[in-house]
């Protein structure tokens, strides 16, 4: 059984709903085995520069519904840096911390995997808009964000539709085409690029566009993830291709924000517990991920191979035969 | 193969949001497969009457934002006796429908049931707030409603507070607390109060306020189930063993409309194209479930006894460990 | 001009949306000057009590965007005693507070006319969702309030339309109907009951729905004051009278909370800034209040006779030209 | 008095959302005095090519929480050349059209203008999110675009926070800086740029945001309304002068989209009314218009040159006063 008497709590890389409730999950649980919870303040940043806050319910107790993370977040470069991360295991020895629970995405769990070798035990929790950490079906946050997107598309294609327009749509998730795919579907687009299946044909989308409009249709939605391709040589493009004036949206930061959903806030709550659990439970250096709904864990250093994420083939399918 | 040359698809029971993107799904599914398609008004009512509207794409282009369902709901009652599910069985005929997919909760899928035997081919999907389908771990609406019963409990949590007052709330779900358990751990609450594991103990409850409020907390959440306790009984007795003044709020109809969430249309959308795709493959008296987050199918017959969808233990563990 | 160096700062009676926006402006606003601020915990009882905290720019920094009131409010029983209105006047003199302001109802008024008289310089601001300051045109909630039960309502609305049903939907208000009337004309009822105009003739509501549903209509809306009747009797003569299935809502106190509209948000800065410039100029017992859009002051012993507030009469003739 | 028997309605330029409680208002208040409405499509386009559609009560009963115009809309290039205006009033005068109420901005009015001269009746109804219809302290859509812009930007702040970042957020009002100002203040900018207010003086901003980094601060919010100065300018000059990440968000489109506001409902509902009044009371060539928050109207000719809706300089004032 654990040893554990002290455990470290933060929040890396691009904040995500849902990272405070599972900082609340982290202080409540810890309380029950009557262990200690110190916050970290931005990520990796504050175990090097060991900026702190003493952790207990009361400090957390009614924070499921804010949106960020109580306790900054940051990407560090520094960590990066062998130095910087000895640095951060000296701090926390120093302080008696005997584990760290870290909530961020990708590079929070590469940043975890190289301070391992430090001796330091950690437990990551995948929390990040994206769905960009492959060993999990889902990470703290999507469900916001692609709420988010999709509520603001409701409100863009309102517009595009008094108007008779063409609108061009940039959604968030780095390379992974989640929200795209969820938003796209949900506001009935009438192509949706991804970058896990974009081809570089532009034919395609311009020419759906027209066959539409040929039929008698008079507004479109496309809805495109960043970093695919640029959404206003795309708009330009559908303009000069069909002729239909075509305008571009930018959600950005908004989908980051807001406050979580209610799934954000319960996997948030259960995920935060779950680490509490596994540490307890004497484990070392786990990460908590969803698999087939249910709550797991893997290894950290095994996860980067694990891919439980990818787009899912039928939901990629029906989003080509349920274009609008 | 399948012969499937018309189907027909109708809503039953209560109203959930998702209902629309499945109904939009079988429609454009269909259109793919060059199957034309029949809405039902009011459910089994207007199988029994051949209410009908002819369904192709541009009637319902543009629905998954929409709440309630267009094709309009009922209970009905006239669907219990056989006669009535004859004639109903001969409207089918007489217009030549291959295939009825209805849409609902528990109550549609009793009537499907009772359907099948007067030989017609019938698609189920469960499409209830109340997650009261025991073959299916998600039904469409239970998100939307979960959603909204969180923000709800926010907004009456701002008073509660500001009062320093306990809230008693109750939530709908009839036989099944999902709705209470996820608001309500979504909302921190002090307690939550299911149908599933209540035990008549109002003393936990009280004892709970009581605890913190000798801790110098002043303000208190309870959420409760529709259906397991009197909200207004249980706020006298809070009022009467700790002294705390106790309001009650009965969420109701709010939690049954608005614009369904991101997921209900997702999960709509994929539902109403698997149901077609069944009925193409030639398969007969199936209902569409989620298991392990994935879609599968089960014959109707069957799926009574199948549970997939008790309150998750662990989850119902941390509803008590996490109450705030 | 003024001698202010320290004023206090109390929310009381019903909480509104907007109250942390006045609490924000007049701290900063304060601070401009550099007068100190003290708050003043749970309205009156707090000046009883001396329950205070000082405020300064950082503890109010980013409090717009949050329901409730962070000074927490109440409806103090004994602020109804002289005697205990001369300690709450000694507290504030031993605290060398040079005058108060009190945010807050028509309750919160009467106090604040009472309190005068213990040679204390008050300055009001009506904050309340129900609109029930008689020399104001606008209360800070009020705004909030209207948007909460018309987005309720929609969903409701979105129910009974499936369903064919009548819903009867009781908001707050208490004698007065702004919020019936505002989400009732935003939500196309069937028809709306105000206290100021209820003649207690429910045959013209019956009627009305009867005429309707013989016009082949089959969802009905009426929205009611709560006070003005009972909706639970409204609704069992409505089926009684017309045959039509009749549901209640009571959308309770989801009204008081949630986070404030834009234009709470700015009438509470506006406010709470104009009565920090009353006290700087060295006017003594004013309430800030709206007319014509505009903020203007008046004598709070004048203000109970003024009357800017009334249910405008093309409105109400709308409400029931309009009615759906 | 009147002889009119038969409007029409168009709603012209951008999109607002309150247009189709306008336009709901306009058929219900022309059906009880036994006026004819018939629908333009796409504003003075569907005047000039009578693209048109019959309006009975029942075709609008529930739109009025539907965002866009259920008319569609456009800036029509034709209507501002004489040969189509003749076009589009021997249309209506061939049709037996006795006068148009016109929904719109400023563009709208002057169309309106220039129409009169056709000897075509024309009433107006100021909608646009802008507020840049002079004569109207408030022009329909303008809540709910504030309304919107205020959400957007809360959750940009979350992430701000999370990060220590600036944000510099730009909102719509073309030349008007409402949107702007009331966005800022309802969350607490540290500055505001408005056209109407805007000295080039960049120094101002970036020396604000290095004075508060030195108080210790480590989030910023700067809102610019589009059109004052590039955003992304902006952004990097903070960067450069304060050392300060600085992240852009233009909110664009969904600002003129969503569920209309209770206040644009209501609004909406009123000018439509009040417009058929006019008309039916035989005047002619009127704006509807708010001044002091009440409804009165104006000569369209005089029109131009009434300024109620210049930024407020109280407002203002404490726009700067208020900066957090």
């Amino acid at each position: 059984m654990s040893e554990i008497k002290k455990i470290a709590v933060l929040t890396s890389g691009g904040d995500a709903p849902g990272m405070n409730s599972a900082i609340r999950a982290v202080v409540f649980s810890a309380a029950r085995f009557g262990i200690e919870v110190v916050g970290i303040f931005r990520g990796y940043e504050g175990l090097i520069d060991w900026e702190t806050i003493k952790l207990e319910p009361d400090d957390v107790r009614n924070i499921n519904n804010r949106g960020g993370t109580i306790l900054y977040t940051s990407r560090s470069e520094r960590f990066l840096d062998e130095k910087f991360r000895k640095q951060a295991a000296d701090n926390l020895r120093k302080n008696n911390v005997d584990a760290v629970v870290a909530i961020g995405g990708d590079g929070t769990l590469r940043g975890a995997i190289d301070f391992e070798k430090e001796g330091i035990n950690i437990a990551c929790i995948p929390g990040t808009i994206d769905r960009d950490v492959s060993c999990s079906e889902y990470t703290l946050g999507f469900d916001t964000a692609a709420n988010t997107a999709t509520e603001a598309i409701d409100k863009i294609r309102d517009s595009s539709i008094s108007h008779g327009r063409c609108s061009v749509v940039e959604v968030m998730g780095r390379k992974r085409g989640y929200i795209a795919l969820w938003a796209g579907m949900a506001t009935s687009a009438d192509a949706i690029i991804l970058p896990e299946k974009w081809d570089g044909n532009y034919n395609n989308v311009t020419d759906a566009i027209k066959r539409r409009h040929e039929d008698g249709r008079n507004s479109y939605l496309v809805v495109v993830a960043e970093g695919v391709t640029d959404a206003n040589e795309l708009a330009d493009l559908i303009k000069k291709k069909t002729g239909i004036e075509s305008r571009v949206s930018v959600l950005g930061y908004i989908q980051r924000g807001g406050q979580p959903s209610a799934k954000d806030r319960m996997y948030g709550s259960l995920m935060g517990a779950y680490a509490v659990e596994i540490l307890v439970n004497g484990n070392k250096n786990r990460i908590v991920a969803i698999k087939d709904d249910k709550l797991i864990d893997y290894s950290i250093n095994e996860a980067l191979n694990i891919q439980n994420s990818q787009i899912d083939s039928f939901q990629y399918k029906l989003s080509l035969l349920l274009s609008d």
